[in-house]
């Protein structure tokens, strides 16, 4: 895993090609207010970043294998229309799984990591699904899909975030810093999809 | 406290005043598992309900006047148009936010509980919000602010899990029932705001 993520299919971070969010920074400091999230998260983020670096193919492989592939109305998103594999497009959206991981821990929350809250938000929905991998799927991932998941991963990723041998108190405190990055990284995703899904079906 | 709420204004719960939802049992079934949600989790919520329930004024206390009071862009919405206060709003409102941790725990998640999850986001919503109580208050709350303050809940909610003597891992199973039903509830909401505020300059 590199740790910038530069040889990752799609992985635009930081790029121009990358348009401007449409959240300001101000925004995003009444998000993290609103969350509570402190220099502290930030700081207990940045130790989860080397507890998790060399475990992020394990830890997407047990969303995506053990949790998403089970459950049929979230696994179509990453398959083909007829509900068959598609494992290219599913290994390199894995990939990105990945980084994401570590952009959580360790990407400054500045306008770059805005920036890429809006394009991952919109490679989610039917503005830009299927687009970065060529792929034919889902037309979008409803909202409430992603939203329910997150509980997933905060569930989930805590034995990760033991397994390092850190104390329960600094455990306890990057699963805090991860549960309240997630919530801010919902609230950032909800905009694009209110603009674009405000009359699908699902949502 | 009296558990069904009946004495609360504006508590309009299982009454031919609400709605039905737009939303299916199908639907509440699939966010479920998209969750992880199952039987074990509605029996640890129905533990946390008599751990909660003489506390629930002392944790929207907590909520309202420790927190959302000094955070200006989440207490506006509970307050005059000139930010003055609006004591008879924030009472009522309140008296319903405590019923709402007893339903969270207590209520059987069937139709009438979803009914009242639309409600409740529509409440939120420029379609509803302050009508129930007559209030010239904010005419939305941006589903971000809600999103962002559900960390806060989850956060802040674990010591009154603590309270009455429970073993760390029957409050860790009550905590991570909470979280859960925040996830799917943050969820059903995002249906309504979808369709009401997509054009609102805050989401």
């Amino acid at each position: 895993m590199n740790g910038n993520g530069s040889n990752i299919p799609g992985y635009t971070y930081g790029t121009s090609a990358v348009p401007t969010s449409s959240v300001t920074l101000d925004d995003l400091q009444r998000l993290k207010i609103s969350v509570g999230f402190t220099e502290e998260d930030a700081h207990y983020l940045h130790m989860a970043a080397p507890v998790l670096e060399d475990q992020v193919e394990r830890i997407v492989n047990h969303w995506r294998a053990n949790i998403i592939a089970s459950i049929p109305h979230l696994a179509r998103h990453s398959r083909n229309l007829d509900g068959s594999p598609n494992p290219d497009y599913l290994a390199r959206s894995n990939r990105r799984f990945q980084q994401w991981i570590l952009d959580t821990c360790l990407r400054p929350y500045d306008q770059d990591w805005l920036n890429y809250q809006q394009e991952i938000a919109l490679r989610h929905t039917s503005h830009k699904k299927n687009q970065t991998d060529h792929a034919v799927s889902t037309p979008y991932v409803p909202y409430s899909d992603i939203v329910a998941f997150l509980a997933v991963l905060n569930n989930t990723i805590k034995p990760y975030l033991e397994a390092k041998g850190h104390n329960e108190s600094d455990v306890a405190h990057m699963h805090k810093a991860w549960c309240k990055s997630m919530q801010i990284q919902i609230a950032l995703w909800a905009k694009p999809y209110m603009e674009i899904e405000n009359g699908s079906t699902e949502w």
